[in-house]
């Protein structure tokens, strides 16, 4: 059995034990030189929490486990198509690489895919479903400079 | 003063308490019926988490006050522009819209800006810097098919 086929089966069996505890179809692990320094299952169903997908899990659990908010050489192995808000915090993190097992195609028919999210990243913003509205206030604001200046002592 | 830019200046305030505390320029409101029901600022800097972004964060204390993962009829303000990962958990949340003050341009000169990120996201999958693989494995999965099981009794 190949390295990238272990660990996607790794992956996979923590999404069954997830599905056996009530939780929803998704693991993942995080592999840094071949040892798995981090695992996730998603979390929705048991914490309310929108955001608990796996592979952001696993993304949290590898920087507390390595301390550090980048995980350059690291590759994930997510049960499922990674969602984009994973997809951002993995590449956020400076992951390597991603291997998945189960397409968003796979996903469809349970609706267990987010194909649809990606379809609207890839829309001018203007014309996404969810809008964000740019406000600039009057009076200026130094924020962005205040941050550098407090860096820079 | 409207309530957009009330809600707005608190996100700003937010952002510059972070900045006081050691943290990054980011802070975030999530308003449902003109309530302010959680807010989050950045926590990369203190927590080494890459994910701990303000929105991300105020989505997940928003979830966890109404006890519910959609946040529907909800309002983020968040004091910058929200990356891709914090878009993408917005939309899964079912916000209904977002505001934000400053904006990745505002953002470039300080390195603050996630265009580029946005750019990678609008790009095909195969074209993008942190490549995702689909590896199909032999001898077939019914991960998603236990979970529809599970779920139907």
């Amino acid at each position: 059995m190949s390295e990238t086929e272990k660990f996607l089966r790794q992956a996979i069996d923590l999404a069954r034990q997830n599905v056996r505890n009530g939780g929803r179809p998704f693991g993942a692990v995080v592999v840094k030189d071949g040892t798995v320094i981090a695992t996730g299952v998603n979390e929705t169903a048991a914490t309310a929490d929108p955001i608990a997908h796996a592979e952001l899990m696993a993304v949290r659990a590898a920087s507390s486990e390595l301390r550090s908010p980048t995980l350059d050489g690291c590759i994930v192995y997510a049960s499922g198509h990674p969602c984009p808000m994973c997809f951002a915090a993995m590449a956020l993190a400076g992951v390597e690489a991603v291997f998945y097992a189960h397409s968003n195609e796979d996903g469809e028919p349970y609706g267990l895919s987010t194909a649809s999210l990606y379809g609207e990243l890839a829309k001018p913003a203007a014309e996404r479903s969810l809008k964000m509205h740019h406000v600039r206030l009057e009076g200026g604001d130094d924020l962005y400079a205040m941050w550098l200046q407090k860096r820079s002592f």
